[in-house]
């Protein structure tokens, strides 16, 4: 799995009906405060380890700061929530020529799949979890406050 | 180098005073509309050879759609800006423990030189680049209209 996590003082997710373009109101749009945007891709082979891996190392990180600005509170010390979104174009590969390729990301299904397991393992470790729609147009506004960004990429880290 | 491209419909930065937690009033925001917001990430062994790449590449990647809803435009083509925010964070190693290290993010004075060198080098292909301030505490805004967000690696493409 790749994860882009940004640490954030608010962000929200609305959905876009394609054929016209306006808001698509079978959507509940989904708002949260402090805490952490998460764009989330998924390959063939990530499965319940990675899932339980990333669920636990991000509800325990420690990057929100302290009163003496040091990066030393958790999500849960600051009360936060995950704004979880999924995210296919995290396994672009860019390599070749200027349009990137698409194929190292996991099948539909599998993906939407495991991104719903992990947003309850999220749960399962105590977070308030609100997620997106699998596959939809998305806009995903949010305030990176710091900013802090942190990649997590489950092959590189050998999970 | 290590960069998040995130494409936006706009984007915006800040700075805050790390003092009286107010707005820094001696950085004027910058915002843009359609483009890219890009976090870059600076390590010791970056120099020319992966600005220039960089640079290039993210000038001409197509990932905005056309008319077909498909991705086939570069930044260019629908006349986007870029805003481009130092974000040393990119480099954390998460693997031990719940505060990741950051020993691989290159030393500041450095870092900062290459981030300025990649920000006239995307000028020098045309683009209009907005910046936000190395090292401050910003707050980037965005909009990510896909979302669509890229990781581009220099050591992992081999450049």
């Amino acid at each position: 799995m790749r994860i882009v996590l940004q640490k954030v003082s608010e962000g929200s997710v609305d959905v876009v009906d394609e054929t016209s373009g306006e808001v698509d109101t079978t959507f509940e749009p989904q708002h949260i405060g402090i805490g952490y945007v998460l764009l989330v891709g998924v390959e063939d082979t990530d499965g319940a380890k990675q899932i339980d891996w990333l669920a636990h190392k991000i509800a325990n990180l420690r990057v929100f700061e302290d009163e003496n600005g040091k990066m030393n509170r958790s999500i849960h010390d600051v009360d936060g929530s995950v704004l979880s979104i999924s995210q296919f174009t995290l396994y672009a590969d860019v390599r070749k020529g200027n349009r990137p390729s698409f194929v190292k990301a996991g099948a539909p299904d599998h993906a939407e799949q495991v991104w719903h397991a992990f947003n309850d393992a999220l749960r399962a470790q105590g977070l308030d979890v609100k997620e997106g729609r699998f596959g939809a147009h998305m806009r995903v506004s949010l305030t990176n406050d710091g900013p802090v960004t942190i990649i997590f990429d489950t092959d590189e880290l050998g999970i």
